[in-house]
C-alpha cells in the first residue's frame, strides 16, 4: 500500500491570502456602492513593454515555419539569454559569473522551492522573520523544519532572524549556526535592504560557519541607492557560499509570462562536488527549458529599447511608492521601505494588529492590503502596501488614507 | 556546514545522447562529405499549426494593453484551459473528469519527475524496463531507489518489469508488491501499447494491492487501433488508483513551447488524505503557473481549426513511422510499434548490441538512431528511430537502410 509523504500533513493552511480574498468579497457584497483599491498582491499590472512585445511576436512566428521552428530548448536555457544575462546583470557590474553558471528557469518561485532539493535532509535552514513563505513551506515538504507551533507560528527547526524597526529590519547573525541560509534584498515583504557592506558580513559569516546563502534578488531593479548591492557577487567570496535567485516577474512585469533564473557559481562546492553540477543534473531530469519564445521575451529586457522601456515602467512603480510612503508619512504612519523597493512597510497604529488594520483600512478606506503577521510571527503589527497598482490608484487610495 | 543530497552522488552519468552526440560529431569531422540523417531523439519538426500561432499573437496582444494585460496565473491554470481540456480529453470519451482535477504545468516532463514528490521515500517503484529515463532517476534523487549496479544497469530497491518481443512488450504483474508504478502507454521507447483490456488488469491490480499507477500518456493522439484507451480513466474504478500525465509536445509540437497537465482524481486517497490536496498544495508552493500566452495556445489546439490541424500533423508524422516500419520489413528486420505511437523499435540483426547497431548504422547509412540499451537493461539489443523528422529525410534514410 502506498504512502504519502507525511511532511506535507504539517503544513498549516495557506490562508493569507484566500482570508484576504474572502474579506474583501464579503465586504463588496455588503457594500456593493464603495469602490475598492487593491494595494495586497505583489502582482504587477501595467503592459508589458513594446520592445518585449515584438520580440515575442517575432518568436511566435519564427515557430510557424519549419525553417525557424524551435523543438526542445537547451535544459539550462538558449546560449543567447545566459550570455545576455551574465553580460548585462553580472559583467557590466563587475561581477566574474560566466553564461553557464546561468540556469534559465520558468521563474523564480519555482527555483525557490526547488533549490533546497540538492541539499540534505539533516541541513537546518535560517530565515528573515518576515519572510517570503515559499522558503519555510519548501522545507517543510522536504522535513527539515521540525513540528509547528500554532501559538507562536514558528517552527522548532527553522532559524528565525527577527527584522523589525527595533534593528532597522537588518537581520543578526543568529545563535545557532545555520546550513542554508535564505536572504532576500531588498526585501519582500518589507521593502527594506540592507548595505553592500552589511551583506559582506553576511558572505564572510557563510564562508566561515560553511553555510550556502540563497540570496533572492527579485528586487534588484529598484534599488535607488548607491551603497545597496544589485548582486551578492559583488561582495568578495561569494562565489564560495551563495547562491543568487532572480526573477523577470518584476523589473519586466514577467508575473504572468513566467521566466527567472538562479546562478550557481562553479567554485561553490561541498567537499569535492560541485553544486553546479547538481543543479544541472536536476534541471535536466525534472524541467525541459522555458519555453522559446519566452526566452527570447528575456533577451528583449536587455536591448537598448528595452532597458529604456523597462526603466521608465520601475520608475512608474517606484512615483506609486513615493506618494504611498509620502502620503501615509502625512497622515501620520510610522513607514518603511519603498526607497529600494516596490513595497511600503507600515507600523500599525494604536497597537492595531495586522488583521484588525486590514479590517479598518478595508472598512474605512476600502482599501486592501496585506497584514503583515502572514509572512511571520515578526510580522505582526505591520501592514504591507505595493507599488504596483496604478498610479491614479495609488493617489485615490492615498487621499482616502489621509481623511481617516 | 551544510551537506548535499547524497543520493545524486548515486547516479550513473547521463551518457545516452551526449555519447550519441559526441559520436555524431567525431563521425561527421572524419566524414565531411556525407550527409547524416538523424532519427534519435523524440523532438518535432513540423511548425506549430496556424490556429495555435495566431492564438499566441492575440495573447501576446493582450499582454500589451493594460486593460487586457494578465499578471500571476492561477497556480493549477486558467479556468479556460482547464475546461477545454476536461471537455475534449475526457467528457468527450465518457470519462468523468472535472475541470478543478486537472493541473496545468509547463510540461509532462516537470511532472513526471515531481509526482513522486507528494510520496513517501519509503514507497518502492515499478518500471518497465526499457523505460523513459526521468522515472528512475528522479526516485533516485529522492532516495527510493537502493544502490546501482553498474554491470547490470540496475537499482537494488527497483521492482523492473521487462517489456521484449518474448512478452509481447506487454508488462507483467511483478512478484514483489510495488507502491508507485509507472506505466507510459503508447509507449516510448518501444513504440507497442496494451490493449484497454490489458490495462483494466493493471487497474483492478493496483486498486487490490494499494498501489498507485503513474499513467503517462504523452503518446494518446498516436493511437490509431480501437482496443486502445486513450486515457486510464477509460477503465473502471482508475479513478483511485491513478495519476495521469499528458503532454502537448507531441500532439500540438509543444516541445519548445512547453505545456503539459496532470489529473489528479478527488476520488485518490491515502487513508483520510486526499493527494488532489497535496498535489495542489505541491503546485501552489513550488510552481507559479504557466505562461498566459501558453495557456492560450493550449486552448487553441481543442478549437476546430487547431483540431483539424493537428490531426493532419499526426498524420503526417505517422505515415512517416509507416514509411520506417514498411521500410525495414522490407530490409528484413524484425520490427515492433510504429502503428499507436510515433517510435519504431527494431531488433538488431546479428546478435548486434544496441551500441554496434548504432555505429554499424551512422557509418554505413549516416542515419542516427537511439540504441535502445540506453533505456534499460531488457533494451539490449534493440534500436529506436523516430518518425518525427522530415518525410523527405525519412524516405531518404529507408533507402540508405534498404541498399545494406
Amino acid at each position: 500500500m502506498f504512502q504519502i509523504n507525511d511532511n506535507y500533513q504539517k503544513l498549516p493552511g495557506s490562508y493569507l491570502f484566500s482570508t484576504i480574498a474572502k474579506k474583501v468579497a464579503a465586504f463588496s457584497e455588503a457594500n456593493p456602492d464603495k469602490s475598492i483599491i487593491r494595494l495586497g498582491i505583489g502582482d504587477v499590472t501595467q503592459p508589458i513593454a513594446p520592445a518585449i512585445i515584438e520580440a515575442m511576436h517575432h518568436a511566435v512566428d519564427e515557430m510557424a515555419d519549419a525553417k525557424t521552428f524551435r523543438g526542445y530548448a537547451p535544459d539550462l536555457g538558449y546560449e543567447f539569454l545566459r550570455k545576455a544575462i551574465s553580460d548585462h546583470d553580472y559583467k557590466a557590474r563587475g561581477c566574474d559569473i560566466s553564461a553557464d553558471e546561468i540556469f534559465v528557469s520558468d521563474g523564480a518561485k519555482s527555483d525557490s522551492g526547488n533549490i533546497q532539493e540538492i541539499f540534505s535532509t539533516e541541513n537546518r535552514i535560517a530565515v528573515c522573520d518576515p519572510v517570503y513563505p515559499v522558503y519555510v513551506d519548501s522545507n517543510v515538504m522536504a522535513g527539515r523544519t521540525g513540528t509547528y507551533d500554532a501559538s507562536t507560528g514558528m517552527w522548532s527547526n527553522v532559524i528565525y532572524m527577527p527584522c523589525t524597526r527595533e534593528n532597522g529590519f537588518v537581520p543578526e547573525f543568529p545563535k545557532e549556526t545555520p546550513d542554508m541560509i535564505y536572504l532576500c534584498f531588498p526585501n519582500n515583504p518589507t521593502g527594506t535592504t540592507i548595505t553592500k557592506a552589511q551583506l559582506q558580513e553576511w558572505v564572510d559569516y557563510a564562508n566561515k560557519v560553511g553555510a550556502v546563502i540563497f540570496y533572492d534578488g527579485a528586487y534588484e531593479a529598484y534599488i535607488s541607492e548607491t551603497d545597496v548591492a544589485h548582486s551578492i557577487y559583488e561582495c568578495e567570496g561569494a562565489k564560495t557560499c551563495a547562491i543568487e535567485l532572480k526573477s523577470f516577474s518584476k523589473n519586466a512585469g514577467f508575473t504572468g509570462v513566467r521566466l527567472g533564473y538562479t546562478v550557481v557559481p562553479k567554485e561553490l562546492k561541498c567537499g569535492d562536488v560541485s553544486l553546479h553540477g547538481m543543479w544541472a543534473r536536476r534541471h535536466g531530469t525534472k524541467f525541459n527549458g522555458a519555453p522559446y519564445i519566452i526566452q527570447r521575451a528575456g533577451e528583449a529586457v536587455y536591448s537598448e529599447a528595452g532597458k529604456a522601456q523597462l526603466k521608465e515602467q520601475v520608475a512608474y512603480y517606484m512615483k506609486n511608492a513615493r506618494t504611498i510612503k509620502s502620503g501615509l508619512k502625512e497622515a501620520g504612519f510610522e513607514v518603511y521601505g519603498g526607497v529600494n523597493a516596490p513595497y511600503i512597510w507600515l507600523k500599525t497604529p494604536d497597537q492595531m494588529t495586522s488583521w484588525e488594520f486590514f479590517d479598518y483600512l478595508l472598512e474605512n478606506a476600502n482599501v486592501v492590503g496585506t497584514p503583515g503577521s502572514g509572512f511571520g510571527p515578526s510580522g505582526e503589527g505591520y501592514f504591507r502596501l505595493t507599488a504596483f497598482g496604478s498610479y491614479e490608484n495609488t493617489v485615490a487610495a492615498l487621499e482616502r488614507i489621509k481623511t481617516l
